[in-house]
């Protein structure tokens, strides 16, 4: 009979391990190494994303980090979505295009550019189109940013004369898919 | 007259000045260098402290993120709040404590221990007693912190037998005031 409560024992101890690759709802360590949370590029050409804290997958629910490194020549699409966003930049240097403070009803319009370098930090205020961009070529864009209202839903522009009407939804976002999937949770609007 | 106007542009070129260590109503750059942000330790002995983008700095509504850096043998007070905190450590090690997670409903009680180190991530959630210590006696512990619902409210403990009626509200933050003073921005309760 013994084996049968080794084979118990073995099963609790697999289920009670936190699995730090894993969605909220199947526990995850207190404390995490960055370097072992799980980073993907998730289709995106020259992206590494990781969620250091997240909805999904750790039940946070009103703010999110992730670790983003962005390849030379890569960046986000041109988006917006409601929530709050923070950049600190770690590493490497690029460019954030913002909408004009004045924009046009109908789409974003010429955005303001602004140089990021590393040390620096800035924010997007909700709503407000968007986009950062590795124009460095010699080295990676290595960021952390903090997000309100997570899970996040994004408003994606073809470029900046795309009306708003035709910006393409993306909900979840490529990295909540898989936790999305299996926990399912309410949609933030 | 030209000195007339020379004054008045003078005049005009300061007010429309950014002011690295004001608050949002006051203006701001939109990329800020971090290293140029004002630091303090707001009397907390052990504690640099940076806003790196906050509410009443940076007129943010659901998310602030702070540069912190703490002294060997220094740490947070034991406290609560009702939003939720993530932690990334970029440089040092120490300490997390944070109350059971079947807590006494009258006071914390002794809490569980978690070591942290450089390149780790952890989150506290909305009302759970914790503190954060530098237990490491050879270097500073250097965190970079995202919070909700900013501004912060804190309720402080004396120690981990303290009542939670007998905890001590302490609003606006430390690094707050100066801001909340200037613009008195509604309470998040």
């Amino acid at each position: 009979m013994d084996y049968q409560w080794l084979i118990f024992f073995t099963a609790l101890l697999f289920s009670a391990t936190a699995d730090a690759s894993g969605c909220a709802n199947d526990g995850f360590d207190v404390v995490r190494n960055i370097s072992e949370v799980e980073q993907g590029s998730f289709g995106r050409a020259g992206l590494s994303h990781a969620t250091l804290a997240g909805a999904l997958m750790h039940g946070l629910k009103e703010v999110e980090v992730w670790f983003n490194t962005v390849a030379p020549g890569s960046g986000t699409p041109i988006h917006r979505h409601s929530c709050e966003e923070i950049f600190v930049v770690l590493k490497g240097s690029g460019t954030l295009y913002i909408a004009p403070s004045n924009p046009d009803l109908d789409h974003p319009g010429t955005p303001q550019e602004y140089p990021i370098f590393a040390n620096s930090t800035f924010h997007v205020a909700g709503g407000i189109v968007h986009q950062v961009r590795n124009t460095n070529e010699h080295e990676d864009l290595q960021c952390l940013v903090a997000i309100s209202k997570p899970p996040m839903k994004v408003f994606m522009y073809k470029d900046w004369f795309t009306p708003h009407t035709a910006a393409k939804m993306v909900f979840p976002m490529f990295w909540d898919e898989k936790c999305y999937q299996k926990h399912p949770k309410k949609d933030e609007l």
